[in-house]
């Protein structure tokens, strides 16, 4: 199945508990609630980062050995056979294994097979020891159900990558992250990082859908709050709770239309733009 | 005075209403706010956008009819007089006439003087029939009480302005503004102003200082909500409320240790950006 309805996408974004080192029971857990969402109507699907492998690794070693090649390995070839047989677009954070490289990356397979890989830009704190830089920039993917990107966790501090993606028209951008907490998150606040999401999709007028895990890892605490956010800034779904599995369902207008980026009678956010001042 | 604790600014935005076409008025109420945060102790004080002639103006003639030059008129005088009295520097917003035409404009005034001018870049919907985009670029002050930028309003759309502010090496962002209702607001949410500023904040670690006006002007509604934020994205003084006067204080750190940007052990916002990838 291509997008039934032109002009949206109905994305689901699945937030659970990887648990590391378990790549089988991992993958289990995904195709579980990838059907559950496809069930319900989900044309593309988000994932959390690292999902198949786990997050906070003993040692860089240990990421190696977890680590498998896109498309080729089997976590991939799963979610290919999965994307294929549900007609459905997967969006899934993957431990990647290039070329005696490991990368934090994501998958992008559909109904007709393997898209793309998005390789994260902005790796964080511990992430360094494991893992290198992305190599493949901001690849847009152009599919029936809509043009998307796709960003990685910490890449979503970065304001330039949202500007960047919606400047190339895109009309959403999937987040598989691994949300982690802030020093200084009051009790019982929204959390930061939807906050940042928050307003990058308003101040672009640009959709996005960010699926985070759950539980602690090793001692590592996240923070669930996935949440799909709609061109106005405002949650069309979520955020999720703290701690539990869930899956987020919205539906989001696709295309030219869509992507009108006027807020006012007289402004755009990009024909606004003062690059004579900042570039 | 000049700041008499070296290492941190104590800063206060000063939330009123003023009255279109009453500049004589406003001007009074400014000075009535202005003594009396110097009183609880401010150091930098941030009044709001176009603060002496107010903003919904019937027509270009109207709006050109209230302005004057900075530093000449007389509104300008009367705040440099009162920052030499009170030793305390002042951003406010000013409807200023130069050389023929209108911007809409704020002064930066201290204990010796004048110090400079903004001119607000992005121009919001009807304002663009009343006022010339800013020609002044994104200037920087470096006072005895820190280093700062300013933005007026609708400039703080663009996370661009935050980026290049915090790349000057700013302690903090001042920002008079004339916040409006947004179409989609929720009843009872935070509002996207607010969003907007901490995600800035955040993920530039920069405090921002926002000066938002109250009140209902020719059937325009004004939100009030002016808030003081920390690096890390949080509050520190306000939300102000919706519609009453307030003087909101804060004291924020400056100087080069604040202004490290280190979000983890191994993470910095700028050396971490991508250029290579987004320009």
């Amino acid at each position: 199945m291509t997008n039934q309805n032109p002009g949206t996408v109905t994305v689901a974004c699945l937030q659970f508990e990887p648990q590391v080192g378990k790549v089988e029971a991992n993958l289990a857990a995904m195709e579980r609630l990838i059907r559950a969402a496809a069930a319900r109507g989900a044309e593309l699907v988000v994932l959390p980062e690292l999902a198949d492998s786990g997050y906070n690794f003993d040692s860089p070693e240990e990421a190696r050995a977890l680590a498998s090649p896109i498309p080729e390995g089997p976590p991939s070839q799963k979610l290919i056979a999965l994307a294929a047989e549900l007609g459905l677009y997967i969006v899934s954070g993957m431990n990647e294994l290039h070329e005696g490289t490991v990368y934090n990356s994501a998958i992008i397979c559909g109904p007709s097979g393997h898209l793309g890989t998005f390789r994260k830009l902005h790796l964080w704190n511990r992430e360094k020891l494991s893992f290198r830089p992305g190599n493949l920039g901001l690849p847009v993917f152009d599919t029936p159900v809509g043009r998307f990107g796709v960003v990685i966790c910490y890449d979503g501090w970065f304001p330039e990558v949202f500007r960047h993606l919606a400047r190339e028209n895109c009309d959403l951008v999937c987040v598989p992250t691994n949300w982690v907490p802030m020093p200084s998150q009051p009790a019982g606040a929204e959390i930061m990082a939807n906050i940042l999401h928050r307003a990058a999709a308003h101040s672009n007028g640009l959709p996005i859908a960010c699926a985070n895990r759950i539980g602690t890892e090793r001692g590592q605490e996240f923070l669930g709050n996935s949440v799909i956010i709609g061109a106005d800034g405002w949650q069309l779904a979520g955020p999720a709770s703290a701690d539990g599995e869930e899956i987020l369902i919205a539906t989001i207008p696709t295309g030219v239309v869509a992507r009108n980026r006027a807020v006012s009678e007289r402004n755009d956010v990009f024909g606004d733009r003062r690059t004579d001042v900042y570039g």
